[in-house]
């Protein structure tokens, strides 16, 4: 399966043909859900909604997922991966981040970062595993890899601006933004997060 | 009348006692207009709904605002006092905007401008509205002040960064911002604003 991607669902060559199934299946599911989420909201999302998107029984979504909050959870979570992105200088390593962001953003209208930020919009369940999750994974990572005063503040004032550049750029398609080429974003972003994130090499 | 905000629904002195009952009318229309776009979006709230919130007859609504798209343009607009914010170099008209945001945030988590960005991540209608606004008031005049190649692109994603952070401070309510100190976050955005919209001066 040279087209799967490497996501926790990928099927490991020593699968039954049974469980590669399960696989497609319960990846179908999270698509679907990802799409759902994102139309209607958390609240109004419904487990057979989704199971009519996904084109399968609703039993079969209760059978992977258990409750819409299980089901909610694994299709938003995403793992920023904190050590790749880390470089020498923080400049560098808030291009990485952008980078990776643009590039997750930019092949799916439906990441599971922009669907948990839609969500978190209107619904608290949504915003409260959006504040976890940026917490353990944005501002503990880039934090640990300031050195000076406010490194939390700094490393959570970093995240907040780069989200909102993402969703200004792809979710809300500022006119200015959307077609920007990302080395220009990059260009004129970096330093500016030098200056932030890195005030003695200013 | 000494608590009446000045918005435009204020009534000057030399208005009848009709005329200043239907400005508080209007307004609490626009008030629980505002609720009700926050709580469950552009699309779903009906004029039917807003009259309940507001306990006034949906006719009264229709009456004063017309359509759903004309109260919702009205509930939502919001002016940046563009030449109060001007100061004389970058960092201190970011500071300014910041401080305005802020304000008008902290004040009421159903303003305007929250509610618009709110609305925008599930309504195009809304986004449309966000767009034409945010690139009238913010990107143009921001663009106007900066004397460096790509203003533009630098007053859109400065715009981009600080809607980021006031939507994490205030409607995400991220741990590490929701409770920092204005003035502490003003000390380290303001540098990275500058580097940004003044990259001269750096």
């Amino acid at each position: 399966m040279s087209t799967a991607r490497p996501t926790p669902e990928a099927t490991p060559d020593d699968e039954s043909p049974a469980e590669r199934k399960g696989a497609r299946t319960r990846r179908r599911i999270l698509e679907a859900a990802r799409r759902v989420f994102a139309d209607v909201g958390y609240e109004r999302a419904t487990i057979r909604l989704i199971a009519t998107a996904a084109g399968v029984d609703k039993s079969s979504v209760i059978q992977y997922f258990g409750t819409k909050q299980g089901l909610f959870r694994e299709a938003v979570h995403w793992d920023i991966p904190t050590a790749e992105v880390a470089a020498e200088d923080a400049e560098q390593t808030a291009a990485n981040h952008v980078r990776g962001m643009f590039a997750a953003w930019a092949a799916d209208p439906n990441s599971p970062m922009a669907v948990l930020l839609r969500t978190s919009m209107t619904s608290e369940d949504a915003a409260e595993i959006l504040r976890a999750h940026i917490t353990a994974q944005s501002t503990d990572a880039i934090a640990a890899t300031i050195d000076a005063p406010d490194a939390r503040l700094r490393a959570a004032l970093a995240g907040a601006m780069l989200m909102g550049i993402a969703s200004q750029r792809y979710i809300l398609k500022m006119p200015d933004l959307k077609d920007a080429d990302v080395e220009d974003i990059l260009r004129l972003v970096g330093p500016a997060m030098g200056t932030l994130l890195d005030p003695k090499s200013g």
